[in-house]
């Protein structure tokens, strides 16, 4: 039960308050073994977040002349997967979200399909141009790190929905895009190995460490961010990466 | 990109090879963004696992008289959840898996979503017996945090399914077994925090510590594991225990 299940308390679920963000808790809340919290009520129709903007509080019938761009769609799409789950969520309920009739919205796109592939695809682009500045960065690896670990917080909390999608509806994706996309992964992966071990060999870091388990128990950290983080929350992002790259450089250091 | 895509790459994609387990990278991979990665591949006639016996390798159809408990469709249905997710299975595929006909299969249960409530409470329980256990054993708080990884790591490399239904499916109870469960989720956080506490005053741990900051560091680390623990890597959930509690201990001490 991991994070605070955020349509589950009395508060958040008569659904008189519609932001998926503001639903959130008012901090970071201790993660536990339930993974993913967020509310699953109908959207189409109601009051939408500042975040997506006002033209879903309108009945979908009566807005065949809304204009919407392939980014709308892409950024709905995300939101959606990220709320229901890739599975949960079918084109007409992205359909209903828009304000688009079937048509349209394959005017924009071909496929659920394809939108889950570029979500993921582009949040993993992301993580990438991270772990490729920070290399070219020529500084020392314990700040490669710390590089790292604020580098990441800034994406996951710029970009809740894509990072929730990113971790949670990776393994839904078309076994022909699959592979392309693991590559990054394993990049990014390496980054932090790369990093480590170079670590390692500077003092910084102690001598025995196993450079995979410790990649993987910093990338279990961040990667838990997206469940926990509250952008209303009295926690900045910065705030977040140094408090977490405290913890990580104490769990390696000899 | 967090774990191992683990259908992603060629060796396992051929489908020659069919165990879940079997499947699984051969020793604990470095998490990144993305979270899951079964494989998606359909299951009807696939030769099984051994962990699933060898029964659905016949094809339905000519299986009518297969008698199954209804503790071997919650087995199977936990396997279904946690590699396609709760949306990504049909209760045709779980028939199909079971060699189960639709009306043989609500002999057993009411329906998918009584299948859900139930793997995950049973999942929740265990965590919360395991709090119990700790909280009654009187050791100091520092032993206690160490039975609490110890127990949780042991939970999640033996009912992995489970966990990983727990963890990624949970966004999708029905709204009436929420509450109940995410009872449970914050009972099993506040036993992280107590005990955190608890270690501070005792002057185990740093006296400027978050409790809540700190629990949620500690409950991500243990919360990916269903994600990255391979039962066939060479490392035993005994000695992965260990390496995390070695590293929250010195994230936590002064």
């Amino acid at each position: 039960m991991r994070g605070a299940p955020r349509a589950a308390t009395p508060s958040r679920s008569s659904g008189a308050e519609s932001s998926e963000r503001s639903e959130r808790p008012q901090r970071p809340r201790a993660a536990g073994p339930e993974r993913s919290e967020r509310p699953q009520r109908p959207r189409a129709g109601d009051p939408v977040s500042s975040v997506e903007g006002a033209v879903s509080a309108v009945p979908a019938p009566t807005r065949r002349a809304v204009r919407r761009s392939r980014d709308d769609v892409v950024r709905v799409a995300g939101r959606l997967f990220a709320e229901r789950g890739f599975h949960g969520t079918s084109m007409r309920d992205l359909g209903d979200e828009l304000g688009l009739l079937g048509s349209s919205l394959y005017a924009h796109i071909g496929s659920k399909n394809e939108l889950l592939v570029e979500i993921i695809e582009e949040g993993a682009g992301l993580f990438q141009s991270l772990a490729d500045q920070v290399a070219a960065s020529g500084t020392a690896p314990r700040e490669q790190l710390r590089r790292l670990v604020v580098g990441h917080v800034a994406i996951v909390t710029d970009n809740l929905d894509r990072a929730a999608t990113l971790l949670n509806e990776g393994r839904h994706l078309p076994e022909g895009d699959r592979g392309r996309i693991v590559a990054m992964r394993d990049r990014y992966q390496d980054a932090y190995r790369t990093v480590l071990a170079g670590g390692i060999a500077a003092g910084d870091f102690r001598a025995g460490l196993d450079v995979h388990v410790a990649a993987t128990f910093v990338l279990s950290l961040l990667n838990a961010l997206d469940r926990w983080y509250d952008p209303a929350g009295a926690r900045q992002p910065e705030a977040i990466a140094e408090l977490l790259f405290d913890f990580v450089v104490r769990g390696l250091e000899p």
